[in-house]
């Protein structure tokens, strides 16, 4: 489906980074629900530049939904929302536009589109589009929310610096809903906004990992085989630009685990069945087991760099160096969480839709 | 689409591990592709439970092709490959029917199913389906290779025994598709071997990480966005049992990295366009630069063991003590590697018939 | 999706005329739905060749389930099922290999599978297929009625020759469901069956319409655009070997009416709203409006006739004549019945389970 | 998929008919094409209200190109085109919001969202929706028509009044394609506005039936099954508001012609396969056999009529009489053609993509 994703919620996205406008349409998502343009605003804000360690490029981020809300609610039909692009400085593009800038899809959105894309701010290719990303994902929160269902992301490390661990869960997810930073540890994220402001000192940038929770979720949603919880998650939050990582529950960090360690033994909590530990990320044969969900993305560093890079000019096929200019984030992990949070909420609304019918995610009066 | 993955070439997966027989349907692949029993009886052997690391339920695995093959070629309808169960031993799980077995789909299969799905030896959710995504895979592998595109997997770590990385690509690839326990130290092998032995006598089990190398894929393969190669491989591996984490490159390994380290330099090749370091697994903005694709799939420890272990009775809904008998492998990640190729393959023959059309996976005389 | 159908339940198809088998998967029905075997028989006995006017290739059409069915209901995991292929006569086709019979696929077949297809008895495009989708729909047709909803189909018109229209709906339906030859009056049937007997002897063949009611549809069911009910259900209408076109309620025979005459006026029956007419064919843009769901196909007569023909080697690429011999039916339709019934049956499962979710159509205790 | 279509090439639709815009996006076409907007703007005008016989709402139909055309070029991303809403007249919706106007969607959106569906002007169910169906379709009727394929409609049938058949297709084709109010002769083209005309004056509506051919698709495009070329042709095309039956080739015209009248009999013309006629509307199989591509759309009269009908209040569960005001078209055919030409391009630009890879429908240098 390539720009769209989704089975029975359906999110596509379209727009290029110095075209009129990026957006998205939004399908299936039940009738009724509240579409609060206050909160949108609000997402799209977290997704913005910040202080020092962000791009000055700041965009107002206005947006109009063209479709899909009446009278404050989703009607049940596609929802459009658009973001017209303006203070793009499309010149210092223009002269490096055949220079392969490392870790950025330039060579290869020329090797698939033959030089017919739109190579202005990286086009297509852009993280602008994950503006339309992060509003359409603001209605899925705000759904899922009222179903109880939260989700949240914070920087677990970065540049080095660790957070701490999810504790009190509730309370760890309501407090990172508040903060622009998002972290638990607010020392560890003065440590981290150090390392990304010496990094840019540098001319370098820095990446690093974002662990996500969500709770509520009822168990048994997911399917086994290929639609899997986690396959469909990764499928989602892989094309978040930057994301060449996802793991759920420990992953990776517990490779060398015996298996006496890392299963989750059950015991009863009330009349709740729930899992000691959580390695597992809330999910075993690809299907939720009711704990909470739990997930991790690995954000490599900001690929535009201003230190002098080798490379090639893919029209000229020669060696070539490239010296960026113009306006970029050493890091853009704490700007990325929404986009995480957005993917997840899209992603979990279709599973949602799908195990219960296309009225579930409605709340009820 | 749950069972079923691919948009132009897809692959569906039926089967319980207890029932009559698994098997697959692999619909869109190019007509005129030579299918050879061999090579697929050969892939399904190396799935089989290997040495005295593995479960001592041997089958036979022997294959019946329904549909999809004429005078030894695909006619380019779907392919329905069948493999009868053998040698099952429904009893021994009968009687845990209700016991969770914690890091198995027993209670999320609960869950989900309402107490209707086929409980013996994992259902749909065992292991045992993969032979079918082996036999399928097998068609993919062959086709890809006869166009020059190469897929292999080595166990990259086990038990905490790394092995050494890959160095001299082709020569590794012929080298581990020779080999039974695949790795490329076969020193490293001994040792993992020994580890896996060690947890198995414990009554414990182990896991690692398998990492993966396409060689031969075009430039200008894969999407933006959704259907990013990153998105499809990710969505297709995760729904091998026991993945729970995905990484392209470098992935979490390189998490701390700056991006003057993590950027891929670009260099001009005679004609071609490469990197010195390939950190992004070759792929940028989504799609294939032309460079060894490369992805690493953390396998965790198999969640049967030996030890006693808490977990609920989901129908009683009251704490237990598991104590399981039967057969468990200490470990799956060698036999998961012919998995995970077979993944790879049908998900990259979707993208290829995708990008160059359906005729294109056919050899050329 | 190719020989695959559907969202939330998807059915696939596998097979040739003249191969080991055909047969399909059917994924994401509900568990718990009872599957019983003799009216999967019963269904398939009404697909079969019937007295003096069907062919006297008489299978036995034995199937096995494969997997999706435990202790005699579904699992929710694929059921598929499988007909071996008997008594198969494959010298009569192999002489005419190259011969397009008119009508056929044979050189279509050719010119998409450059020659790789199985040409044996029409190979994949035999109406041998439709065996496997009986008996899959068999499923869904017996979970829809004990969810209230009955589907029937009666032969409009053949060979000239109409049947009376639908009345007591609900008597017509229960009728319908136990005749072989499935007309609403009985003497139309007769005529019916004479025309095509004189067809049949003149080494020629008829066609005619089928009509099909559905009664108990929520009103709702549905989607604007696309997936409206009219464009998923002729979708699968029109994979029915012979079916050249598809019409809802009135369609095509009030194509010269006015708007006051084709309007369909509603009504308060006690607290149901109701139409007075139903040239909708219970569809108001594209949503079902609780009225009975009525559309019609229109097959065309069996294209294998006995007669010469003139038509091209496509080998050779020069004119040729065609002199058929072998088992044809010289009519279809009285067999098309129940294929319609269960293609109908499988697509509004899924829009079922769409609309209101995976566990839907079980039944409730 | 709802309100999106296509596999490779994608289109989706939103935008309600007094909302912001109505608008869509097309996902999947190759880069490089050419896009006119002039081109886009006559095909806007073909929809647009005709003379005496349509509707006084006059749109401008001003679009704006939001994404996916770089220097008058598709750049291969999703293009999406907007086209704002003007000239709405609300406020005569508002007073019948809860009576169901017999023939359109009131009392099924009703059904279906719960009355949270934008209500004014038959919101999402618009045939305004249309323009922006016609807009994308512009440009892959171009993309199409610079490889050769080209595609025609006329109305084949109007009030009771034939059109003559296509004899000279491409003749035929080429003075459609020039004509507003598009028939073959001139004279029966009087007879049809006549007729409409008085339909108008009595306060009534007529339809009628529209053919299509479209020529220059090769041999061997489509699928077997589910994916025929009827099947996926047909699924678009019953998306267009008022479609209420689709035939390939004659379809119902020839529902009780025997097989010997019905079969087209192929013979070598030069080098090429062709049939002396073409019953089967080109496709055997579900595939195309080289030979033009004919259907027919039967498009009921237009459901908004100014006598007074009988029908029912959705909310207060009682009869109503309806007395409908405001601007209404007696026929919208002439305006729908240009409709179903969009949909065949979009369906049959997808099948291309499908086919020969997502390049092939770029106009070669």
């Amino acid at each position: 489906m390539k720009n769209s994703f989704g089975t029975s919620v359906i999110v596509t996205l379209f727009g290029e980074s110095h075209g009129p406008a990026v957006g998205g349409v939004l399908d299936g998502l039940a009738p009724g629900i509240p579409v609060d343009p206050d909160f949108i605003a609000r997402q799209l804000q977290l997704r913005r530049p910040y202080g020092k360690i962000s791009t000055p490029r700041v965009e107002a981020d206005k947006f109009e939904i063209l479709s899909g809300v009446f009278e404050g609610r989703t009607t049940g039909t596609p929802l459009c929302i658009v973001i017209p692009n303006e203070n793009t400085a499309s010149k210092s593009y223009a002269k490096l536009r055949t220079l392969a800038r490392p870790g950025h899809a330039d060579y290869t959105a020329h090797a698939k589109y033959h030089g017919f894309a739109d190579y202005r701010g990286g086009g297509h290719f852009s993280g602008r589009i994950t503006a339309a990303l992060t509003a359409l994902g603001a209605v899925a929160i705000a759904a899922l929310r009222d179903k109880g269902i939260v989700i949240g992301t914070h920087i677990a490390r970065c540049a080095g610096v660790p957070d701490r661990d999810f504790c009190d869960l509730d309370a760890d997810l309501a407090a990172l809903s508040e903060r622009v930073f998002p972290v638990l540890d607010e020392a560890a994220g003065q440590a981290m906004q150090a390392a990304i402001a010496a990094a840019g000192a540098d001319g370098d940038s820095v990446g690093g990992v974002l662990e996500s929770c969500v709770t509520g979720l009822p168990a048994g949603v997911g399917e086994p085989w290929f639609d899997s919880l986690e396959g469909v998650l990764s499928h989602g939050l892989f094309s978040i630009p930057g994301v060449k990582g996802v793991q759920f529950g420990a992953g990776f960090d517990l490779a060398d685990a015996r298996g006496s360690e890392f299963n989750d033994e059950f015991y009863m909590d009330g009349g709740a069945v729930r899992t000691r530990t959580n390695h597992n990320g809330g999910v075993n044969g690809g299907i939720c087991n009711g704990m909470p969900l739990r997930f991790s993305c690995m954000v490599k560093p900001t690929p535009s760099i201003f230190k002098p890079q080798n490379t090639v000019d893919f029209e000229q096929n020669e060696d070539a160096v490239l010296r960026l200019e113009g306006r970029h984030d050493p890091a853009i992990l704490h700007r990325a969480r929404v986009v995480v949070d957005s993917v997840a909420a899209l992603v979990l609304a279709d599973q949602l839709a799908l195990r219960f019918g296309t009225d579930w995610l409605r709340k009820q009066p």
